[in-house]
């Protein structure tokens, strides 16, 4: 059951391969679970998409 | 109220239609509730984007 | 994959179960996947954490 | 359709009150949409259960 | 920490600024909160992937 | 920015701190950011509010 949603800016697909990877090793671990119950959802969120502190990522760039 | 929250994989418009018709029936029978009070929201995730037991579906195909 | 997740009222665990098993069913046969890839999360709120229309649900019962 | 998720530290019915009224007007007037097609979902997180820089942040207290 | 999900049809880059502007604003002074610890997050929907009343909204224009 | 939300089975203060503290820095390490800009949420689910494959987690055990 653990499902894991990751919000994050854009990603390669070798980042994401390796995020999924290592954060399904370390929930199962430490969660005590086989890896195979565990889902990971990737969101990516362009800067424009984004607001920190009050203003869009895309305005701090 | 009810919020519904679809994260799947890439489906056709015929197929999203079917889906909130019949969900919204089904959570509208359910919770006694009309179904103008339902939302659906759909998220599809290319298989690039999801994980699970450790890798990427696109990893997998 | 699919992750479908249900923001509601508060509901019956009798409830709950009817709900997970037709949603699922549901959306294994328009999404053409085995019921065993679809998890539902259930998130119940309470009228004191749902606006609709600008008021708190609690305060228009 | 708008549906705004607040995930917040634990709050009182009257700050829930004022913050459904003020963000459903705020967002109403942006997007140029009716107030009572905007839905509000408050979700409270105990300071165990959130984690900033790595830490819990009942651990920062 | 408080960190808000917007989920709402599609709006220009304009709209989105002033939209983090303003709910940021509102949520610092009601939660009594730095603007810097807050995250706004927009996911915008097309038309398509959202249903409400059992239909989809692209059905309904 | 990123924000990781983990939805999953209840959880020892302790098991959270680790998750918190394990999580942050894979994503640090693999996002190339510093783990002050990384939030996590942690929604622990009773095994009543989880379908799997049909059927309530808490049926299942």
């Amino acid at each position: 059951m653990p499902v894991i949603q990751i919000n994050c800016n854009e990603l390669t697909r070798e980042k994401k391969r390796e995020l999924v990877k290592r954060i399904t090793e370390v929930s199962s671990e430490i969660m005590g679970l086989p890896e195979s119950t565990i889902t990971v959802l990737i969101r990516e969120f362009p800067p424009e998409d984004v607001g920190v502190g009050g203003s869009l990522l895309c305005d701090r760039e």
